[in-house]
């Protein structure tokens, strides 16, 4: 007797390398040059055709090279039912990080988990397609949850230093944001002196008050030092949490700012592995009543580590509701209904035509609504629309 | 007034994927398809033309994606002068990190540095045939530091899982090691049940007594408890030092098997910024008087975030000469000699025609001599320079 052939087959990956340009900065980068690599992923299910389709996030740049040179041809080399589920109909995404880091040496974690992340969110929606349910119930299910609500809080990401930002203009996009319905807006600091950043922050909170909150971000920018320094100012200043204060991955330099100030911290987007966020939650001093973990799951190998994140942070006390996941995109949101996390970070006017916010979509009791198609919905945007079908002639 | 212009111009960046193909594995990685992307920097110096080389060290492929879409356009951007030294008439590789990481977030440190690394080798190499001096003398001056020797204390690393490596095989390579001169030999476990792996382990050791000592690695592969009781039985073994117990990010677990065993320890290899190895440092247990660390220069950015490493290492108390870099590059071997390293780990059989050694070169006192020629030597291996060509038509 042999196994009958599975019904799935993959016949087609496709990538190609999308501007998500902005003319504005963080205390890190300029964003003028930023790119992210859109996938589709093609299969052909007893006669019909679907492809599922997954972006890279954002501020990693496309991954097209490393897409090509090793995942998406370890994609296409994975033997007949490597990526089936338990019934032989469908797929079970959990399956394609083994596949893909084959013969991949452990640590070294960047760029490598941008690409997998992608891989794993194009199956992710085309797994989804095939069952016919919508990803974040899909993703419930394969993790033996229960049905999951269709709705995620959210935040807006913006306040970057663009070339002319005024603190009126500042001040006009806060407005925006709490009249678009968001209850918690952000906006970066780090890239000025001080009193300039808390000058703008003074603005921004008094523009959102009373209707919202505003968190701040120092892209991992500060030292401890100035970190410290800043924190203080923050926790007077009355922020909603201070971000990345310092380098991503010194963990024993925020220990030392979390000793040092009230304020709530948040990190973990640069943090693209479970081990990384064991070290994190281990050694980094963060108070899991009140500390925000940001890791996001396309950046970070996909879903299965992803998971494996929530799980690791668990077993040291931390509520799956510390996790807001960074991005913006459909895979986080899905995620974050998915598993109970505490919300997800969009972009309402950044990195666009990617991500799930739109810069006049209302967001009604501070929650948006997940997509009800089988799928991420990716394509019920219609200029990210446009955008896939570049990739489906 | 206006600066004189620059007397070096770079002209041209090319790269190709070289394979390093082996038959072998450790207990992560099939080598079968392993690459390493070989790259030559032209340039044009008072009618002079120059080319230097880097390749990308090995174990974690060609890097062509990256160098073509981020890092060679950034190099060549670079303004006149960017990479000129105080004189203007040379250059100053210590300049190119910050050229080739602008726009980088920061973490995620994986790939990308692997890529920044070998663009750096090949700029060293470039920048020492201009001012006519072999490069471990050109990187000691660069730093300010005393001319180095022209020798470097090697050990040779081998005994990995080959499909048909029988112990009489294990021992014959051995004896091959020793037989060409090197005081230590490594050898792959982890990759076996522990049984199996003490017993080759025991032939190894019976093999180089008494004229070479066995250190192992296991590659990052095994639980903290599987790595506590390997540990105990290597200290029995006499083994001189278990390399990557444990994932190479995992700094606690790492602490658990440092305080359980007695046999010395050596990790570092998959750490690839200075943030990481200060963390190692920091959280990792490890013992300074007894412990190697082997970060590798061209897999973590250059020799400008590896004298980070060992700047950050110093300040907790570390010696230069507990480094051992992993590798067996010609960089590797210039950084031993010009900072005044504990030795470097080179492949007499492996990933050939790359790095220092080859498989019949003697190793007399159980050290290594430096290339006596204008850059880093990599011409010097007829076998390299053919791929060399490839690059400079």
């Amino acid at each position: 007797m042999t196994a009958p052939a599975p019904a799935t087959r993959i016949v087609a990956v496709d990538e190609i390398a999308a501007p998500v340009a902005s003319q504005m900065r963080n205390a890190y980068v300029d964003f003028s040059k930023m790119t992210c690599s859109v996938i589709a992923i093609t299969a052909e299910h007893r006669g019909r055709r679907l492809t599922g389709f997954g972006y890279t996030s954002n501020g990693r740049y496309a991954q097209s090279g490393l897409l090509r040179e090793r995942f998406i041809p370890r994609l296409l080399a994975a033997p007949p039912g490597a990526f089936a589920d338990e019934s032989g109909d469908g797929l079970d995404p959990r399956t394609v990080r083994g596949v893909l880091m084959q013969n991949e040496k452990p640590g070294g974690h960047g760029e490598r988990s941008v690409a997998v992340g992608g891989l794993e969110m194009a199956v992710w929606d085309l797994a989804a397609k095939i069952a016919g349910e919508p990803g974040h119930r899909f993703i419930a299910r394969r993790y033996g949850r229960a049905v999951p609500p269709d709705r995620v809080t959210v935040y807006a990401a913006g306040g970057y230093y663009e070339p002319t930002t005024s603190f009126a203009e500042l001040r006009a996009e806060i407005r925006r944001f709490v009249d678009l319905g968001y209850p918690l807006v952000k906006m970066k600091i780090g890239g000025a002196p001080l009193d300039v950043d808390l000058a703008r922050i003074a603005a921004a909170v008094d523009e959102a008050r009373p209707d919202a909150a505003v968190a701040v971000d120092a892209n991992g920018r500060l030292t401890v030092e100035e970190a410290i320094a800043c924190g203080r100012a923050l926790g007077a200043a009355g922020v909603h949490w201070f971000e990345e204060p310092v380098d991503p991955l010194d963990y024993g330099g925020l220990a030392e700012v979390a000793s040092a100030v009230t304020v709530p911290l948040a990190t973990g987007e640069n943090l693209f592995s479970a081990q990384d966020a064991r070290n994190l939650v281990r050694f980094g001093g963060l108070d899991p009543a009140t500390a925000t973990l940001q890791m996001d799951p396309v950046l970070s190998y996909g879903v299965v580590e992803y998971r494996e994140m929530l799980d690791a942070a668990a077993a040291a006390g931390w509520a799956a509701t510390r996790f807001v996941p960074h991005g913006g995109h459909h895979l986080a949101l899905a995620c974050a209904a998915a598993f109970g996390l505490g919300g997800a970070e969009v972009y309402p006017t950044k990195f666009q035509p990617f991500g799930v916010a739109t810069p006049t979509m209302r967001i009604d009791g501070g929650s948006m609504p997940l997509p009800d198609v089988p799928g991420l919905g990716l394509e019920l945007r219609p200029d990210l629309d446009t955008v896939l079908r570049r990739l489906t002639p």
